[in-house]
């Protein structure tokens, strides 16, 4: 296949000064002692207010705070879309509190039934009912279409992925301490990459971006997270309706579990030349002809 | 230093057999596929209910609720030990549900003004406030005590943490999905180990066990965590007294800004004869005169 070369540089925004700051460690090796200064990931608290109520606080690192909350709305279907947006901003107080920049206020244009509904609860939850597994999944695809998308993709581009999410991430990383979330359109470039301390911040990130950008559906796309992918990952990629989620490291039972109901393909353990499908098979290819990599 | 040899059957107790389920996957090698089983990490969400009312959804791998709950209430602070719980069981609702299993009801004896204020917002969030690391981690302190603990520890000591932890996970570890969480005494050996796919479960696990057997506080502990150490790994061993955290990977800024303010003992990168100290050096020892590694 003619690979593109990877536009890293273009894809990734300048991110805010303040996703690693520099902190004075003692390294031991062994029983040697040496100062050095390191580098940690910050972590930050971020309220999200509707309308000057408080919604939400979620640790994160600070870095595209607004497509944050964008994706983290509409993953909780507090939003339908980027026209149910009115203002999206940090919180403009009366004091001169810094730490009001960790603060976003969101105004909607309307307020839908289930904004109504669920604001009544104070505090947003996830998806999840609280009785079993099989009932949070049925229960999420009620309201959720199944992914109907036909894109294939050969077997050989994802081997492609692992590596350019990698390189992508080693640009900026300085600390070990961030997830990675990176969307790949269909011939394996690399259109946008979002790191945080949560795996779950950086999806949102990613749908969020999508999302005040007006390019969802993501249903030609490529959604790969580093480490593992748990249901929270998979169920964010479903309400972007991407097809196909890859992850460095094992899913659990319930991601594979929403993944096979709404035949989405989850991919794991994508790393050297290897991965294992976990659900939706019929999306990977062998061959040129477009032949399924297994029936 | 005599080590006593790790008793690690011991201090793992029978774990519910759905820790890890099989599932069949397709597993590639460049373009060749096969067919296998594989063990997935279960992932099931848990509904916390106080006197039958909805407080909390997370999602976290089955076995030892009852110890993930309580650590989960001492740590929001909704508990201040184990005698303000009078019932904490699988809820036994009118229906045969077997998803009910996945609901815990606590019965506390009484309701504490901290209980009846947080309770009107109705779903607990953690204590961030929303404003800034530094305003979270002064409101914090404002109420719980600092680590005042003596204890200190050979750094030869730590060498043996990430050993022992490892080969206690890979015992039960099928999965590759699980995070670790263990408690070491000050001989560096493992006490309990408990397992999740949340970190944070792990250790509200950990602190629950110890609640539940009357050991608070853990001020002649080490805990240790695989991968990540957060904010949420430090508040809950701050709360539960533990001197001395360390993890395999890095910590974040606010995990490092709370270890400092309360002089808790952070360590990271501990693997390989190796460890970066980020906080409360003066607990790590070089010899056997008790010398500080660092001044």
């Amino acid at each position: 296949m003619d690979r593109k070369p990877l536009t890293v540089d273009s894809v990734l925004e300048v991110r805010s000064g303040a996703a690693t700051v520099p902190h004075a460690v003692v390294r031991m090796r062994g029983r040697h002692a040496a100062a050095l200064e390191d580098h940690l990931t910050v972590e930050e608290p971020l309220e999200i207010r509707l309308a000057g109520r408080s919604l939400s606080v979620t640790m994160r690192t600070p870095g595209h705070d607004e497509e944050l909350v964008a994706g983290f709305l509409f993953a909780e279907r507090l939003i339908e879309g980027v026209d149910d947006l009115d203002v999206i901003a940090p919180y403009r107080g009366p004091s001169e509190d810094p730490g009001l920049a960790n603060v976003i206020n969101v105004i909607l244009k309307r307020a839908c039934p289930a904004v109504r509904g669920r604001l009544g609860r104070s505090v947003v939850t996830s998806s999840a009912c609280g009785l079993c597994g099989r009932a949070t999944v049925e229960g999420l695809l009620a309201d959720v279409p199944p992914i109907t998308s036909d894109l294939t993709v050969p077997v050989d581009l994802f081997y492609g992925l692992e590596p350019a999410l990698t390189a992508a991430q080693r640009t900026f990383e300085k600390t070990g301490g961030l997830h990675g979330a990176g969307l790949f359109d269909a011939e394996g470039r690399l259109l946008s990459l979002r790191e945080d301390v949560g795996r779950h911040n950086a999806v949102d990130k990613i749908v969020g971006h999508s999302l005040l950008s007006r390019t969802l559906p993501l249903d030609r796309r490529i959604l790969m997270v580093s480490g593992r992918a748990g249901f929270e990952i998979v169920q964010k990629a479903l309400m972007a309706g991407i097809p196909i989620v890859a992850s460095v490291s094992a899913p659990s039972s319930l991601a594979v579990q929403l993944a096979q109901a709404c035949d989405m393909t989850l991919v794991g353990f994508l790393r050297q030349g290897g991965l294992n499908i976990y659900s939706g098979a019929h999306r990977v290819t062998t061959g040129a002809d477009g032949e399924p990599a297994w029936r």
